[in-house]
C-alpha cells in the first residue's frame, strides 16, 4: 500500500478541486508506477487510462484509493477484497468519529472485510499516504503537489490529516521527509502498523508521531520496541491527556493513574521522547534524525550576545545540561580571534564582531566542536539582514558538514523566516530550532534517549517470587468467598505468599481476646475493625494505633465499637484485629491497577497521608524487576528524603523496590481475577520494612 | 532624549557600515526634527550639515548620540554637560560588562557626570533608542532603515541590545511597535526609567521588557506599579535566574528565597506578566496590547480539524481554563452552517468544509462572541495554500474589526510565514501565535491580570502590631549581647512583642532545676540546649521532644549533657530549657531574609522537617498585611492540607495568615537590625498556633 507497483484511483474525475483529481494530480508529481482512474463516465483523464470499475483494469492493483462518497466504499471494497487488491485507502468519513452506533457498525465491516481478505484497509476518514522518497502521493491533501518536495530523514505518523499536514508543510521551509502516513480512523491499519513500517524503511532515520490514542496498548508496545531496537528515535506528541477519568477507584491510586500515566510509562519503558508541546515536534524529530550518538554529555554554546549567552546558561540550567569550561586549548585558539571585550568561557560570547567576520564563527566552532566535554554545539542567532545572514548561513550549513558533532542553529529572530533562516532550515548537517528552550530540551531528551537505551533494551524480567506463590495465591483468593474487596487480613496473606512482609494481625470478637492476643504480639499494638465494606478506616473511626497498655487496648476497643455501632451497617464488622505496631519509619505505598488498554499497571511512591499531597507516585507497566523498581523510586520527588535526610537513616530503598516488584509479580500473575491492589502504609526502616495495611480489590466478572 | 527637536550625531561619517553613517541613516528615515552632524573632518555629511564640535553647533542639542571609541567618550560626555545637552546615547562598549574594576570605575565617572549636570546617559554598551510613532532612529542596528518601520501598541525595553532587536525584526511580519528603548550596562538610564517612559506615553498599550537584573529593586518596585496604575500590562522576561546562590544562610530559608524568588515576588506584588520563554514575549504583549479587558472568563475554541481541537482542549485544561458549552442559541446559529458530521460543542469543529467556505468561519465566529460565555474566541488554522488562506484571512481580519472580544489565530502550520500568516500578524484587531499552548498561556495571564488588578491597586499595610511593640523589640535586641545569632529564647521574646504565640520556656542548670520547671508547665515537656551557636540542634542530639514524665525528663537530661560535651567546645551550651509541648497539629513555617536589593522577604510554607521536602513556600516583599498573607498561604501546594485533610481539622489559616503579617512587620522596622528570622515549626491548630521555635539572626555591622 506505501510503497506499490499499481495504484487505481476510484473516484478519479477532472474536475479541478475535487479530491479524485488531487489524488491523481498528486500521483502525477513523480509516480513510476502504473496508474489507473476508475471512473465510468471516462475512457481518459489527463495523460492516465481510465476503466468502469476495479475489475476491468489490467490487473489488481497493489494499493485502491477511494476518493468516493461515503454511501460507495462498502461495494467497493468488497469488489477490492475479491480481487486480491493490496491495500485500500478510504478518504471518506462520517463513521466511528461521529460516535454513532451506525457509524461503528459500518467501520467494523470494514475491517472484516480486510480481515476475511488480507487486504489493508487505512482509512476511513484519513488524508492518505504519501511516499515521499518514491513519491507515491496517494491524498488528496490540496498544494502537495506544490513546488516544495523535499526529501529527507523524517517518518511523519499523525492519526489526524490536519495535523500531519501543518507539519509537513515544513518542506515549504526545506526540511526534508520520508513519508506521511496517516491512519484516521484506523479501522484496521492504526499508528503501530505505520510505526512498523517506518521502523523498516531504509530512508527514515527517526519517526514522529501525533495521535490521540489505540484500540491496544500491547501492539503499542510491541512497535516502540521495534523502534528502540532498530535505533530509531521515535518522537510522540500524543493528544487527548486531559479526559476525565474513565473510572472512579476505590483505592487512592486509582485517583492518580489515569490513561495518561498508562501512555508515559510505556513510552517511558520503551525510550520513546515524549513531548508536551505540538511545535516541539518537527524540530525534536528533524535534530534526532541528524545528531548520531552523543560522544559527550557537556552543551558548547557560542553566542554572538550576552543576552543569549545569559538566555541559553538558564535554560540548560532548567533542563539538567552541564556547560563545561572550554579547555585551555580551546580558550586559546578562540582568543586568536575574538575581540578583547568577548569571553572564551561556555556560554562563550564571541561578540557582534561575528557579524562583519564570518570566519571567527567558523574558527570559533570548530574549536568547540573539538573540544572533549562538548557532545554538541549551540550557536543562537540574532540578526536577520540580506546578504550578510545568508552568506554567513551557507558557510555555516558547509563548516557543519565538515564537524564531527551536532551543531544546533537556535534562531531567535522573531521574523521567523528571514534571511539565512531558509538555509539553516534545508541543512541536512545541522538542525535550526526557533526556540532557545525547544533546542536545550531536545538535547536532553537526545542525551537521555541514548543514555537509556541500552537499559531499556536489556531489561528482562527475572522472577522474584517462583511458581508456588501464584498457586498459594490462587488458593487464597478461591476461599475468600464472593466479596468484591477482600479483608486487609486476606489481602495481606495473600500479599505474603509473593514474600511481601506484612504486619501480621490476629483475629477477636471480644475486648478480653484483644488483651490476650496483644499480651502475646506485644505491646505497643494497633486495633482495627475487620471488614471489607470500609475502604477508609482511619476516617470511620474504627483504627486506634500505638495503644501502650491494656487499659488503652480496651479504651479503644469500647471505642471502636461504638463508631461500628453507628455505621449504617454495623454487621459489616465481624470482629476486630489486634496488630504489631510497626516501629517509625518512612511510609510509602504501592498499588496496582488494572488498564482496560495496558493491562497491570504498577505504582509506587510516598504514602501515608502524605500519598495526596505529594502527589508524588511513579507509575510503570507491571511486572518489573527490581532494577525497574529502583528506577521508579530514583524517580521520586522526594527520592532524597530515603535516603538519610536531616539526620534520620536511609531507608531500605532495595527491600522496597524488591517489594513493589513481587507486587507486580503478582498484579500480572492474576490481571484477570485482581482489579486494584493498595498497600499503604509500607512502613521502611534502615533494614527491611513491613505492609502495615493492604486492600485487594477483585475484577467485577459479569 | 526619547522624543528631542535636536539631535547631533558625534562621530558621524560617510563611511558605509560606520556606527556614525548609519544612525544618519536611520534619522533620515522620517525624523522631522533638527540633525547635526558633529566630526571636524566635514562640513557636510549628506544632507546633514557638519560642525567640528558640539558647541560650534546652532544650538544645544536635545539628543545628542556618541558614535565614538571607547576612549573619547569621556570628554564629549563632559562637554554636552557643560553645554546643557539634554541626554546623550553612548554606544562604545568595554565598561562595567567586562567585569574590571577600571571599566566600572570609568562608567561610574560617566553616571557623575550626568547626575551632577543634570543630563541623561543612554548606555554605554547599547544600541541606542528608537522613537517609532516619531521616527526618531538613535541607533546603529543596521536594516533599522529597511522598509519595514511598522507603527503600533508595543512599546520594548530591552537592556540586551541583540535581543531587543531581534523582538523588533516583529516588524518584518507586520507587527507594529511605539518604541525600542535599549539602556545597556545602565550607568543612568535603567529599565526602571524607560518603563516609566512608557507608562506616561500615549502611544504605547502594553508594554514588553527584557533585561538581567536591576541596581535598586525598589525603583523597579515603583516602575511596575506605575505600569500598573496606568492598565498598561507590563510583560517581562527576565534573563538570569539560575546564578549560583550568592550567598549561603544559617536559618534554612536561606537556601530557598535567591534574587529569583524576589524578583517573582515583585512581579506578582505588581501585576507584572512574568514569561518563561523568550518566544512567548512578543505573542503575548501583543495580544495583551490589543485585548481589551476580559468580558467572561470562558474561552470558545472553533477549530476546523478534530486535533486542533483535541489539543486546544489538553492545553486549556493544562492552564486552568474553563470551555464552557455555547448557548443553546449559539449552537443553533451554527448548525445553520456547519455540515452534519461537524460540532458545534466547544471546542467546536467546522471540519475541512470551511476551507472551501468562508462565510462558515464569519457566521460561526459571530455566534461565538456573541455567546455571553466566552471572553475569547480561539480560532485554529491549519491549512496554509494561496491564494485560498490568504483570502481568508483578509475576511477574518475584516471581521475581527467588528467583534467586541478578542480572536486569537492559532497558526499550527510549520510553514510559518505561510500564505495568509502575513496579514494576521498585520491585522491590529486579532493576535496570532505560532503556539496552542503560548496562545492558551496567555489568555490564563490575561485573565489573571484583570482579576488581579483591582487587589494589587488596593493594597494597602494596616498594620497588626502598635508602635510600642517595635520598642520593646528595640530593647530586647539591645540587651542581648553581641551574638550573631539570638538565643531560641530570645528570639521568641522578640517575635513576642509583634504578638506572636511562642511556646514559652524555663531557663534551668541542674536537673533537679528541670524537673521543678517540667512539674509547674505540666507534662508532657520538651528539654533543649540553650545555645546561639547551634543552628540544627536535632541533628546535634540536644533537643529531646515529648517528655512525658520526670524519669524520662531526667534520662534526656542527662543524654543532651553527654551530647554538649561531645560538642567541640561545650562552653557555648550555658543550660537547658524546659518547655510547654505544642499540641500536635500541622507543622508550618515563616521566615525572613534581607534581600540586598528588595529588602526583607517574609516567606511562609510547610515546616519542620517537609520544608525541604516539599519545597513549598510563598514568598513576598514585607510587610505582607493579613489579606496578602492570606494569599500568600492559599498558594501553597499543600493548602487543601491546612483546610482539613483526610478526617483531621482545618487549621486556623486566619491566625497563621496573622502571624505572618506580623513577623513581616518586624521585619520590615528592624530591617538594618535583623538579617534572618526562621520561625520553624509554626504549630498550628484548628484554633490559633505556636511558635515551637525560632532563630533571629542579626546583620553583621563592619
Amino acid at each position: 500500500m506505501i510503497s506499490p507497483a499499481t495504484v487505481a484511483v476510484v473516484g478519479a474525475s477532472p474536475t479541478a478541486g475535487s479530491f479524485g483529481k488531487r489524488t491523481l494530480e498528486n500521483i502525477a508529481i513523480g509516480y513510476s508506477g502504473e496508474v489507473y482512474a476508475i471512473n465510468p463516465r471516462y475512457e481518459r483523464i489527463g495523460e492516465v487510462p481510465c476503466y468502469p470499475s476495479i475489475k476491468e483494469a489490467p490487473k489488481a492493483p497493489d494499493c485502491v484509493v477511494l476518493a468516493v462518497a461515503r454511501d460507495h466504499v462498502e461495494p467497493i471494497l468488497e469488489e477490492c477484497a475479491g480481487l486480491g487488491v493490496g491495500g485500500a485507502i478510504v478518504y471518506a468519513s462520517g463513521y466511528s468519529e461521529l460516535g454513532t452506533d451506525e457509524g461503528v457498525r459500518t467501520q467494523n465491516r470494514f475491517r472484516d472485510i480486510g480481515r476475511a481478505s488480507g487486504m489493508r484497509i487505512c482509512g476511513p476518514n484519513c488524508v492518505g499516504v504519501i511516499n515521499i522518497v518514491r513519491r507515491v502521493g496517494l491524498t488528496f491533501m490540496p498544494n502537495f503537489y506544490g513546488t516544495s518536495i523535499v526529501e529527507g530523514p523524517i517518518g511523519l505518523v499523525s492519526q489526524s490529516g490536519a495535523l500531519g499536514y501543518v507539519v509537513l508543510q515544513g518542506m515549504e521551509r526545506g526540511i526534508g521527509f520520508s513519508h506521511y502516513l496517516s491512519p484516521g480512523n484506523s479501522c484496521d491499519v492504526d499508528v503501530c502498523d505505520l510505526i512498523n513500517y517506518l521502523v523498516e524503511d531504509e530512508s527514515t532515520k527517526a519517526i514522529a508521531c501525533t495521535f490521540e490514542g489505540v484500540a491496544d496498548g500491547r501492539r503499542l508496545r510491541t512497535a516502540c520496541c521495534n523502534a528502540l531496537e532498530a535505533g530509531k528515535p521515535l518522537v510522540v506528541f500524543k493528544l487527548g491527556n486531559n479526559e476525565i477519568s474513565r473510572r472512579t477507584a476505590m483505592s487512592h491510586t486509582g485517583t492518580m493513574v489515569g490513561a495518561s500515566a498508562a501512555y508515559r510509562a510505556l513510552f517511558e519503558e520503551t525510550g520513546a521522547v515524549v513531548l508536551d508541546d505540538f511545535e516541539q515536534m518537527l524540530e525534536t524529530v528533524s535534530f534526532f534524525a541528524k545528531a548520531g550518538v552523543p560522544k559527550a554529555q557537556g552543551v558548547g554554546v557560542m553566542a554572538s550576545s550576552g543576552g543569549a549567552a545569559v538566555m541559553a546558561a538558564d535554560k540548560a540550567s532548567e533542563y539538567g545540561l552541564p556547560l563545561p569550561e572550554p579547555a585551555a586549548r580551546t580558550s586559546a585558539r578562540m582568543h586568536e580571534v575574538i575581540p578583547s571585550y568577548g569571553s572564551s568561557s561556555n556560554p562563550s560570547d564571541i561578540t557582534a564582531e561575528s557579524l562583519r567576520n564570518m570566519e571567527m564563527y567558523g574558527h570559533c566552532i570548530k574549536a568547540f566542536a573539538d573540544d572533549p566535554s562538548y557532545g554538541v554545539v549551540v550557536v543562537p542567532m540574532m540578526s536577520a539582514q540580506s546578504p550578510a545572514t545568508v552568506d554567513r548561513a551557507r558557510y555555516i550549513c558547509e563548516l557543519a558538514a565538515g564537524l564531527a558533532k551536532p551543531l544546533c542553529v537556535v534562531w531567535l529572530n522573531e521574523w521567523y523566516q528571514g534571511p539565512g533562516s531558509e538555509v539553516y532550515d534545508a541543512c541536512p548537517h545541522l538542525t535550526q530550532f526557533r526556540s532557545m528552550g525547544r533546542c536545550l530540551r531536545a538535547i536532553r531528551y537526545w542525551i537521555d534517549y541514548h543514555g537509556r537505551r541500552d537499559e531499556c533494551l536489556s531489561r528482562g524480567t527475572q522472577r522474584l517470587s517462583g511458581r508456588d506463590a501464584a498457586e498459594a495465591a490462587h488458593r487464597l483468593l478461591e476461599g475468600s468467598g464472593a466479596e468484591h474487596a477482600l479483608t486487609e487480613r486476606r489481602s495481606k496473606d495473600v500479599l505474603a505468599t509473593y514474600g511481601v512482609t506484612v504486619a501480621h494481625g490476629a483475629f477477636v470478637k471480644r475486648a478480653s481476646e484483644a488483651a490476650r492476643a496483644a499480651g502475646k504480639i506485644g505491646y505497643p499494638v494497633a486495633l482495627k475493625a475487620e471488614s471489607s465494606s470500609i475502604p477508609h478506616k482511619t476516617e470511620a473511626g474504627v483504627v486506634r494505633l500505638n495503644l501502650r497498655n491494656e487499659a488503652e487496648l480496651r479504651r479503644a476497643y469500647r471505642a471502636i465499637k461504638q463508631a461500628v455501632e453507628r455505621l449504617p451497617d454495623p454487621r459489616v464488622v465481624p470482629g476486630m484485629v489486634v496488630q504489631e505496631m510497626a516501629a517509625p519509619g518512612i511510609e510509602l505505598m504501592i498499588g496496582v491497577q488494572q488498564d482496560p488498554q495496558f493491562g497491570p499497571m504498577i505504582a509506587c511512591g510516598f504514602g501515608g497521608t502524605l500519598v495526596e499531597l505529594l502527589h508524588d507516585i511513579a507509575v510503570a507497566l507491571a511486572p518489573v524487576n527490581a532494577a525497574r523498581a529502583t528506577r521508579m523510586i530514583q524517580s521520586l520527588k522526594g527520592y532524597r528524603m530515603l535516603q538519610g535526610y536531616r539526620g534520620s537513616a536511609a531507608v531500605d530503598v532495595r527491600a522496597f523496590a524488591e517489594m513493589v516488584a513481587r507486587v507486580s509479580e503478582l498484579a500480572v500473575d492474576f490481571k484477570d481475577e485482581i482489579a486494584e491492589i493498595d498497600v499503604n502504609p509500607v512502613i521502611m526502616h534502615a533494614h527491611g520494612g513491613v505492609a502495615a495495611d493492604a486492600l485487594i480489590v477483585r475484577r467485577d466478572h459479569a
